[in-house]
């Protein structure tokens, strides 16, 4: 790319290593960048440094925050006896969402992958089993529905059972509006196995 | 979205102001940067202010460089006096990476809308008309082929053609591998119009 000055190819190249920026991607918000009032640029980029070097994971739960203990372990009216597991934040961010969820999270940043060379020790769960010392009536696994997700989900419920902790495991079905001809089948069978009487 | 700390909303805030990133992405976007090593962001926000603040049209050419005279038009093998008229230092990449143009540019850094209140005047079209009065052979308008860009098509061969340059126009019709039942029929009526006989 030497047709692009030098300081405009170094600037495609680092956000084309950003997840789901492909290099023409990059190109347009490169050139989009650089035609931006500066103030407006710098405020972007003190943004990105200043959630890098303030965000540590929540003493509680795990999730990111700024603060010592997360906006939501910190909450008086949420219930902390209830445990929602997700693999991530941005999980976290999806039920907080829908406004209904009234009890607290563990995030485990990542989720057990043989695969990929991920064991128990590398996602946060000694940090939930630490937890479980207290008092808390019920971990809902919220993990993906993946093999990974699933995986880690054997794994947390077979770990806590012992405790005398009661384990859920967030519904596998069709989704709502979900059109039946379009959907998988081991969702379809998933969905089947977990009918419910009306 | 408070379940997120004041930073890393501040982030996402920024994020999802870039063009073609939604909500979503910028989240995603955001969990990655901070999961990332300081260092490695230092390097992203550093690039974008170093592009920001060092970058400035060619003074022949008007693409952005962050030398006085872009690589393009300092290059002696390139033929100074066939200049390719495109909107954008986008366009103007697309073009040099066929690796078969090997003429100079003129970037307009827009094109005429009456629409959206954009005139002659704004965009670079004084610079280009100065360019004309050296030794120009041949103008090819490379502009968009949607409304504006035809626009500033018609309205610069008006302008340059009293001067006695040629002035062409890249043909306009199907794309190569284009499948015809797919394609508009104003390109379709385009592509029949501007047919060559073989």
């Amino acid at each position: 790319m030497d047709y692009f000055s030098g300081r405009i190819s170094a600037l495609i190249e680092q956000l084309s290593q950003l997840p789901g920026i492909g290099p023409k991607s990059a190109q347009r918000l490169a050139f989009y960048i650089v035609s931006q009032p500066e103030e407006k640029v710098k405020r972007l980029a003190d943004s990105l440094l200043d959630a890098r070097r303030n965000l540590h994971y929540c003493r509680e739960c795990c999730t990111l925050t700024d603060s010592e203990i997360c906006p939501i372990c910190a909450n008086p009216k949420r219930d902390k006896r209830t445990i929602m597991v997700v693999e991530t934040p941005r999980d976290l961010a999806a039920y907080e969402k829908t406004g209904k969820y009234t009890g607290v999270y563990h995030v485990l940043h990542g989720a057990i992958s043989p695969m990929l060379g991920i064991g128990p020790d590398d996602i946060r769960l000694k940090e939930l089993m630490r937890r479980l010392e207290g008092d808390v009536k019920e971990v809902i696994i919220a993990t993906n529905s993946s093999l990974e997700g699933e995986t880690t989900a054997m794994y947390i419920s077979k770990l806590i059972k012992p405790a005398g902790v009661k384990v859920t495991r967030i519904a596998s079905g069709v989704p709502v509006g979900g059109d039946l001809e379009n959907i998988d089948e081991i969702t379809l069978l998933r969905a089947l196995e977990g009918r419910t009487e009306l």
